[in-house]
């Protein structure tokens, strides 16, 4: 048995708190539980009241004769501090506290908090809250509505968990109205104890679930064990689709950042990558985050992306086919079979082909023939249907033939009913029959499209992991010599003996000190070359004049250090010059950056990018966070708009993309064993053509020890 | 008096093809127009009935005694082509044809519509439909249900245009459920006469009518016409805001297409281009639109981006926040009075920063207050209040605060109240107050981004129109030697001889047969040079190994000769080879690509957008369509995204922009001008830095004589 079961499923439950003055929340949800038609036994608990709405009260939990599963705290914090000690004393399994002023408070409100945590943690009770709005199981054999809101939801199978006690209410009038049915429904508010993972878990094993909705603020775990859990819970056969609203705030601290990587990775970006790397479905909007949960909620996935859209009206068939086409989805073309069937029972003036226009006047029989027709063609992967109310329509009869069909197939059938009082009948059927039913088609195609992205995230290709060899040990040594040093920035070189280590390809280079010595240096490499000023203070060598290409000449080095020298001092002029560097110069190659950066409670984000002005200007970056092998970087580097120009574009050769996809692996582990790296960029590395591996052209490292707590802030 | 008042405001109606047979279209439009509560006088026309719903009935519209405004018909083709001239016989004013079977389904169908066009046109009788719903004023002086649908919508400001039948019905359902009020309301099916710029010219003189929402398939006039009268609606000191949906269908030839302008001109592109010229709103989703017209019916428009957020919960707070700032709008920072004001009454867990939170359990006092301190907070240009249900809400008492302060300030004030049942009195109130007012957050932000978004077009910088002189002559006469010698493409001489006449700076070149006289050329060109093929079979003649740049010797112009005319002949064995074309070397400039491409119904659609990659990969263009000068040029410059490049990008200087406007301002002017031509990529042209002009450095113009049908097909 799973301790959460006492939260959701309690044979008894003890309110404290519990209070006879309407309008209180020691009253409300007292009086909810009891008139919701709870299945178990109801304790009040108040040390003045003799009874609470006709029901024995007693002084403290303690004094309640029999067990206890749950406890449901509505006291402010010092008094729930010392009736927490007083359930763990009872014995009770869960725990709820539903009132404020704890951690979100700060100062004594999070000292209780903690301690309250503390002492749950080493009783082995679950917690949830404090500041939530209850929970709520729907289930007829438990019937518990431990929340502010009067209304039950109906029983379903979908489960909610939300971060905000006060959208729980909204959304469950919002559920109401759409006729939406919940299988458990839970407000974790603060999460001193249980959180979105927990509840992961616990809706992934529950038979009773088959989509969760969340409504999250922040994540309170480490993203990768988040990652790690969740991507199994959404992926294999017995899947438990998640779709998610997240309120994100612009990351203030970003603008700050030494890297480009730094700047690009504000906190949205970062649970993008979190969802998608999880296979959690992320919507903008409440009204999204139903529509597609009501879509998975029925358990059919199309197979594919060609989708068949019947109507009898031609505008919204339009409206449905560019939405369909903006989800991802295909119109279908449909067997010379299926054509000649159509033509036999409709009118002359319909259309035959897909979208199927059934006309104005069609009742239930023509929707009915079509949608069998439609169904049975195998280029057809889902169907979308359309009704719009005019005089000939049937909307309850269409509805009927349409769950008759829909219980028959595998294939999904989505349907918009337009109109809002004439098509409630037929509304109501369909969802009773779980048949997703929108009141515009653009809802419907939107949802279809979510419905095909689960399909392709469930059949993603799962290549065998790279092999690849690191030095750690020597990368250790680069990174503590600097430490001892005091330095927090590695310079060019020795951030290319660094990425050595983990298999990257670099460029022969050596500093100068003197113009002399630079001559020598590029005769030794062999020209051309290029010269970039070292210094610990100047990070974008450009910037400050501090680079020069393609240089032919002894003459022309000579030059070269001598005005990068110059420009740099300008510049800077408290800078530190240490030199300038001669460096081979890179074969040519499609440039991209590769990129990292650590953030407090995620750990690092790994970006990938095109280089140059596509970065900075269009910004056509991807983050992943860990756990990032071979198939994760595949989908990474395949996810930026401008792929094609590495795949190989208007007859250019195709760049070496597995080497690229080597380098992200390594990358990514790199990161993982030195976490003191703060920030880098490799920007450009050169991606040569397929064969010819990567080169890196340039590279900027900071470090950064880490401040334990930071991790977890 | 308009003509269109016959239409919407008739005083008398006479309903041909009227029946007594329930659930006929002939008998429902009659009844809805009956028990509608018409304020005006109903005729049944119908031959064998005596009456219909108690009414009198009359064999034909001619055996009416009184006089006739308007004829609604419905009755099949045939028998409506009959019954129009006795209509025009009758003196009606104005003719509704409800039923379907005409253009749309060829044939015979659209000769009987094509005649009833001609004779309502020399009649002066204006015409709607057919292929129609019908009309709605709900003006209690006028009371008018000539539709399908049995309900009466309530009375408001908003005006309706729809060209899908279907659609309306949808509509008034959806309208009806969210309390939506209109002015006037019609469905214009196939267009024969009346259409949407006929209903908006009709709307915009029309004092009752505050907004308008179109549903759209496609325009029926020239794009021309259609920019620039509506652009004049829209704008001034007593605009009408539009608000449209449309929906686009893939342009299916544009794959043939010889430029990349005609390739990436889909229809889709082209009516964004007519919608932002118009200064339309245009959106996605119904929910949209209704969302948008509700909150510019309030007729408050922002002064500026500043919002102030309100909310009694956290979390809907942060979702608002998020949806503004994509949504184009910037959070408010309070002045030291107003967060002095806030901490007086609100409790000290409240948050008196933007967005405030007022805490769960605030009643009406704090929500007024708050409202009252943020609206006079000069820094603040719009309020977005938030409201969920929580135990010490006063849904009810909060409108009545909200309303009384909106009526005393000019300032918009839009309302999420969250959930659908507990809310709802409070919701009516808001509605009844015009208050916009919705569902959830997101919606309620975004749509206070539409009303920021009608201020900035309001507000657009208007500047002088540039003086430009150009040699037409001379054009035509180029591009008459092309039609003479039967060429549809015009060479890169001719190309860049047309573009001078429209003051276009472009290369030194000449065409040589053989490699000595390329280097005769080249030698008086002067190095280094380009050299091209010359083809009209090769378009894109980087593709044929056509191409080489930067020869900086005679001996490396020979080679290049023989290896452009080689790869040249192997590409395509059956081109004509006219010869390599000479160039001198562009200065080094940004890459921009202007194009045109000429769209049978719209005239040209011209193209902008950064060159090379840019266009190919990432799309980043935009498309403007006459009439286009100065100011609406220079808004298309800066609306892509890569923008910045061109304006001075990380210490780059800034580049020519003025002389770019010019080239496209011109660019406008030659095609225009020359509607012969077909097609025309400028690709790329030089921007060079600012003062120094741009340069032309490859051109493809295709030429197509205008058969005359076509524009309006």
């Amino acid at each position: 048995m799973d301790r959460l079961d006492a939260i959701f499923a309690p044979q008894s439950i003890a309110v404290l708190g519990a209070s006879s003055q309407k309008g209180k929340v020691g009253h409300d949800i007292f009086a909810n539980i009891l008139y919701g038609g709870y299945q178990g036994t109801l304790y009040p608990v108040n040390p003045t009241a003799k009874s609470i709405l006709s029901v024995k009260c007693y002084k403290s939990i303690t004094a309640i004769p029999d067990p206890v599963d749950l406890a449901m705290l509505i006291l402010p914090p010092k008094i729930a501090l010392n009736a927490v000690e007083e359930c763990i004393a009872k014995g009770v399994k869960g725990i709820v506290i539903v009132s404020a002023g704890f951690k979100e408070v700060g100062g004594e409100g999070l000292e209780i908090e903690q301690k309250i945590q503390k002492m749950c943690q080493d009783a082995h009770i679950r917690l949830v809250g404090p500041n939530c709005l209850g929970v709520i199981n729907p289930d007829p054999s438990v019937s518990l509505n431990a929340s502010f809101s009067k209304r039950m939801p109906a029983h379903g199978n979908i489960s909610f968990i939300s971060q905000s006690g006060a959208l729980c209410t909204a959304v469950l009038d919002f559920a109401a109205d759409k006729g939406f049915g919940f299988s458990k429904f839970i407000s974790i508010g603060n999460k001193a104890d249980v959180d979105e993972l927990d509840l992961l878990r616990y809706y992934h094993k529950d038979p009773n679930t088959d989509v969760v909705m969340i409504y999250m603020e922040e994540l309170s775990r480490n993203a990768k064990e988040f990652i790690s859990e969740v991507r199994q819970m959404t992926s294999g056969i017995n899947p438990t689709p998640v779709v998610v609203i997240k309120s994100g705030t612009s990351d203030a601290g970003a603008a700050a950042a030494a890297s480009h990587t730094g700047s690009l990775a504000g906190s949205d970006t970062i649970y993008d990558a979190i969802f998608e790397q999880s296979g959690i479905i992320r919507c903008d909007t409440v009204n999204e985050l139903f529509d597609y949960a009501q879509a998975i909620a029925s358990k059919k996935v199309p197979k594919g992306d060609k989708i068949a859209i019947v109507t009898n009206a031609g505008g919204p068939g339009i409206i449905a086919t560019d939405m369909s086409e903006h989800s991802g989805l295909k119109l279908a073309k449909f067997s010379e079979e299926t054509v000649k069937e159509l033509r036999r029972y409709l009118p002359p003036t319909a259309n035959f082909h897909n979208p199927v226009d059934v006309i104005g006047d069609a009742a239930r029989d023509r929707y009915e023939n079509t949608l069998a027709t439609v169904m049975s063609d195998h280029g057809v992967d889902s169907v979308l249907i359309i009704l719009t109310p005019q005089s000939m329509t049937d909307a309850m009869g269409t509805a009927e033939a349409i769950v008759s069909i829909a219980k028959k197939s595998v294939k999904p059938i989505v349907c918009a009913f337009m109109g809002v009082v004439d098509v409630s009948d037929g509304v109501k059927l369909l969802q009773q029959n779980n048949v997703p039913v929108y009141q515009f088609p653009e809802s419907a195609a939107r949802a279809l499209g979510a419905l095909y992205s689960q399909q392709k995230w469930l059949s993603r290709k799962i290549l065998p992991q790279y092999r690849l060899e690191f030095d750690k040990a020597k990368a250790d040594q680069i990174i503590q010599k600097h430490l001892d040093a005091g330095q927090f920035v590695l310079d060019e070189m020795d951030g290319s003996e660094l990425l050595k280590c983990y298999g990257f390809k670099t460029l022969k280079m050596e500093i100068a000190s003197t113009p002399e010595k630079a001559v020598e240096i590029a005769n030794h490499i062999g020209y051309p070359v290029a010269l970039k000023i070292v210094s610990p203070q100047i990070l974008h060598k450009s910037d400050a004049g501090g680079v020069k290409i393609g240089i032919k000449t002894s003459a022309d080095v000579c030059a070269a250090f001598e005005s990068i020298m110059k420009s740099a001092a300008d510049y800077n002029p408290s800078a530190e010059l240490k030199g300038v560097l001669i460096q081979e110069m890179a074969q040519s190659g499609k440039e991209v950056i590769l990129g990292a950066s650590r953030h407090p409670g995620f750990g690092h984000a790994v970006m990938f990018g095109l280089g140059g002005i596509f970065v900075e200007v269009y910004k056509d970056v991807v983050f992943r966070m860990a756990p990032m092998g071979r198939n994760v970087v595949r989908r990474m580097v395949k996810s930026i708009k401008g792929y094609p120009i590495l795949a190989g574009f208007r007859g250019e050769p195709k760049t070496d993309i597995e080497m690229l996809e080597k380098n992200l692996v390594s990358l990514r582990t790199m990161v993982d064993n030195h976490p003191i790296i703060k920030e880098l960029d490799i920007n450009p590395l050169f991606v040569h053509k397929d064969g010819d591996g990567t080169t890196v052209a340039d590279i900027i490292i900071t470090l950064e020890p880490i401040i334990p707590n930071k991790l977890l802030e």
